[in-house]
């Protein structure tokens, strides 16, 4: 038997739609590692690009080997903590899920870990680097995604048993994956300590800028190239007609999402322009960027079911909280080299906060229950919706603090006790690219103006 | 009422269309930031960079709120000259449009100002820059997009009451997106006069080359990916069959379209490399990337209406238009750091005149009557289509010019008259990110062998 | 007549799949250019750039005129050597091919002589490097493409007469593309010799980095996006039905392809980052980036056809193809400045052996016959499928050494003959930058603090 056209058609517009998704969330990781080469020194800039491209292809392997089956295998004997089917893409096509949307998912796990090495950047050992990073994409995420994402997880949005009657929406993951990398952070970054320098005898923070900031811009532009996949794209299947409507659907859907991420990113850049403008007196590229990346962090969770005015309400409140906690780690002495922490873990939790205020229902019955008349979820608070959303959105967040807090604390704890986790006082001030990595990043050549050059080509001329 | 399965599929497959273009047309956006930054001296990489940035996200807002509406907003109380509905996406999404078609929009709206800040680099404040960026993208740009793109405008191939029973012929914006931006660019850059040192004492050119040819390459090929969304896109749906052809439709149209894109840029990229190589006598591979961009810009206007063999027409004399056109600025000491005036306003009028020259009847009424047949339109003069479009094609220009003049001219006058459109030659010497943007894009780190980063270290684990 | 709607639903379908594809390949052309320019010298780093532009602006002009004839040319009097029709694009669009066929395949072409330009960097006269790519590009490569892709080809696994019945499967061109441009490289490597200063006196090798690690990551990851398109991309359609299954066809393959893709790379790129640790000592992000992309070349030819625990154990054996004729490569003395016969000659080759022996039955036949059941031919060796698929691969191989031997070998040498291959050890120990281009990629600009700015300017303000 044959696949019939209509089938035909749907699937491949579909696949179409996903495939080029995951396409441009791959990009992601490109960026990323613009963004942290360029904001982390010259001598450690090798190290943390190794770090981004050993996410993906480490992640590649764990993801396929059991972190897509830790996330989405659920079966009959499912369970809501933890997926047990489709290792090693065993039973992958089948009628739930095809080749597409692993690599969708994929890329979404490859980004987590990216999240955290900037945290940790700057002072990390690699032999470290490689145990935290297995870790997490291929346990501590895939399991988070599973509560949030699958089915059967005791947390989402569109299984039966719902919590609160809402389940937790975390369209894109402002905390499945933004949060989780922010907190793996956190960890990571707390236990290292400050890097050595970076705040005096006095407690006084030293400037301790990076040292290109066109890689930043680069790094910031391409992700939100990528962030158009990993927004709109998730809504997996784009050819889903709404009821009770004459020409809508998931298209609508996801046009407006692309819409709402740019608004909320936007304004998050917008506010921080003047509002570091007014705080420290220039304007500034780099905390421009860095604004246009919390905005994309917070409405990452409710891109799908809020009005694009409320993307802006929720760009507004990023950049602050962005702004506000970049103040508190300052104070704390807490140093994270790219702001990690701060970014996608503060504007992440405020995402899934902004959700549980701004949903609209009609956008929640169409994403999760693709539009059926007549189903009754809670939504947005200061909609109407009631306080379901609103508290299954706050357990998301404890949770999320909680789960990750609990492994990763461990893991960073033990890797520092067992003096594998920080590379020595003397590799940090010679860098990481000339201890670990062979040489640094940039090369001049001077010597080649030496005479020997010369003497070398003179004999192999003899020769020839 | 739901969506019936033909309307959803055609939904789909245009939204995936004109969506995954958009994206492509943002990928410009990075383009313009990388080429500029290298082509700037370093000390203003930074300001620059950050223009592109706050272009995108000031873009976002004021094309949210009014440059969408006053574009595209026609209604029952049409006008010709401005749109009136649709502020802040009100009734978005509607049968006409949808929330792709929006960001379809704004990735070119945004494109506008990055044009103009190549013509004022290196030279203008970044307050003034907002105020023209707001106004440029905002207003003066969307009003010109309602003329020649809205069904409503005057200038419009596809409204009812055309012009010289034609309209003008602009499809993806050789005029509607660069001549704007060029022309506003000259005005910038006239009124602000050369940079500092840029003619010597006998109003000779002193080379002031970029920081980094790497940038410049990057830029070029980031806008060439981006130019995919830009010309092949503007089709805006691609599910459009053409009557009287047995397989053909708008898919034919955009694979067209990508093809003459690409011969028009390549023709025009090596006539500059041979060109530039007799006359300056090597091989320059800046030269040539603008050439690549003469090239687009010029075939933008004409790109789905004209044969292959007529876009290496096209390319080819769009190259000696640059070439030509930057001899002449250079004899009048006009200086454009980016050439932005020479290539988008000089290609840009050239590509206009080129469409009412070869554009195909075939084509014309392909792509702007869906191919209906026993349409009778003019078109090309040299293919036999009579003078009716080439007139409107010399009027898109001249109002053009007019209108761009007439707003951008007194604005960039009025802030150069307030003392804050230029910087002060203190600043300039010194370098914008310096100046204003609180430091250097690059940052060399030798304090870092300083003593005090051990004793820092050593009293860190004291603590810990 | 007009196209049903069923054919119009299909063709857009199709289109936007494969020309977002192309759009991805040809992202591959940036992804070169940047690998290159950092893994050169940054004299030299201007030359090898523009060398990347020029593949794409010579390859468009010549393979519109009659690079795509060459290859997809085949008519009523078709031949198997060589194509014949379609020169400039006449005759297209037709009932088999449209401009996004065309416009897919001019992206393949175009990186073929990017490949090549790696091994013969840093010490090529311009003029010679335009004379070889044209020739590649427009006819050594087109000639193999028809053999091996054409419906006439004598290698054809889809022509009439299958080569022992089976014909060579080199999907998206591990020899078609890589082993072609790889082998043409080792011949200009090899007949031009080392580098000045490339090997001591004693032959032993002087590392001679490349100057920009970062921008070798940027590259290598732009060529993993660009991939997406290169393999998945190259089942030229996506709506395709493959019998005796539910609801599987040609979008299953296009993810499938994607995955294999991607755990290809991945585990060649794992495999490099640990065996050069235990080879080197230290963990080399360059090496990583190396490996990663000769798991992309071995796995091109069998993407489509094989399991993805199979692409692991491709990229498992590529990884250590490439470490191992890296060795052999320092040992002869063979300098290829980009590792690009080693990588894309040596793992292309073992790619199409690998093929011969794990390409599964069932995929072979929805890759090459649709899924139309009943058919009988051979598959992978080690699946049982008999010895006529790797015997044909190993033929493939062959001719292609042979092929590309006997055109680029005597090509290269009658350039060196007459003395216009190489450029002298002045201008190498000087840089093709400044020799060749005008000036170096990268400027710095101490003369700006030069008082004579300053009177420059007063001069200017005094004439305002």
């Amino acid at each position: 038997m044959e696949a019939s056209w209509e089938a035909s058609v749907t699937q491949s517009i579909n696949t179409i739609y996903l495939l080029f998704s995951a396409y441009l969330v791959f990009v992601m990781q490109l960026g990323f590692a613009m963004l942290c080469a360029g904001s982390v020194r010259a001598k450690n800039a090798m190290n943390i690009m190794l770090t981004n491209v050993v996410d993906a292809v480490v992640g590649s392997i764990s993801y396929y080997l059991f972190g897509f089956a830790f996330a989405f295998g659920a079966g009959s004997d499912s369970n809501p903590f933890i997926g047990s089917r489709f290792f090693a893409l065993k039973d992958i096509p089948n009628d739930t899920y095809d080749y597409s949307f692993f690599l969708f998912q994929w890329a979404f796990a490859i980004a987590v870990a990216g999240i955290t090495s900037g945290s940790i950047a700057e002072r990390t050992q690699f032999g470290a680097y490689l145990v935290f990073s297995f870790f997490l994409t291929g346990f501590v995420y895939p399991v988070v995604a599973h509560w949030v994402w699958s089915s059967s997880g005791w947390l989402s949005p569109s299984s039966t048993g719902l919590l609160f009657g809402s389940g937790a929406i975390d369209f894109a993951g402002s905390g499945v994956v933004h949060l989780v990398g922010g907190i793996a952070g956190f960890w990571g970054a707390f236990i290292e300590g400050p890097r050595v320098g970076r705040f005096d005898a006095f407690g006084q923070p030293v400037s301790m800028r990076g040292h290109n900031a066109t890689l930043v811009v680069l790094g910031t532009f391409l992700l939100w190239f990528g962030w158009f996949g990993f927004n709109p794209g998730s809504f997996d299947k784009i050819l889903v007609a709404y009821p009770n409507t004459t020409n809508q659907g998931n298209w609508t859907g996801v046009g407006r999402t692309a819409v709402t991420t740019t608004l909320a990113g936007s304004t998050a850049g917008l506010v921080t322009l003047f509002g570091r403008r007014l705080l420290v007196g220039h304007w500034d590229a780099l905390d421009v960027c860095n604004g246009v990346l919390g905005g994309f962090v917070a409405i990452t969770s409710g891109c799908s079911v809020v009005e694009p005015w409320a993307a802006i309400v929720c760009g507004f409140f990023a950049a602050w909280v962005l702004i506000g906690l970049n103040v508190v780690a300052l104070k704390l002495q807490f140093d994270d080299p790219l702001e990690a922490t701060q970014l996608h873990g503060g504007c992440g939790a405020w995402g899934l906060i902004f959700t549980g205020l701004f949903a609209r229902e009609e956008f929640v019955i169409q994403a999760y229950d693709s539009g059926e008349s007549g189903v009754v979820r809670p939504f947005g608070v200061l909609m109407g919706g009631g306080w379901g959303l609103l508290g299954a959105q706050v357990v998301e967040v404890l949770v999320i603090v909680g789960w990750v807090s609990l492994t990763m604390g461990p893991l960073f704890y033990a890797l520092h006790k067992l003096r594998i986790l920080r590379i020595s006082v003397d590799d940090e001030v010679t860098g990481l690219d000339i201890s670990s990595h062979g040489g640094y990043a940039y090369v001049a050549h001077p010597e080649e103006n030496h005479p020997r050059f010369y003497a070398d080509y003179v004999r192999m001329q003899d020769q020839s």
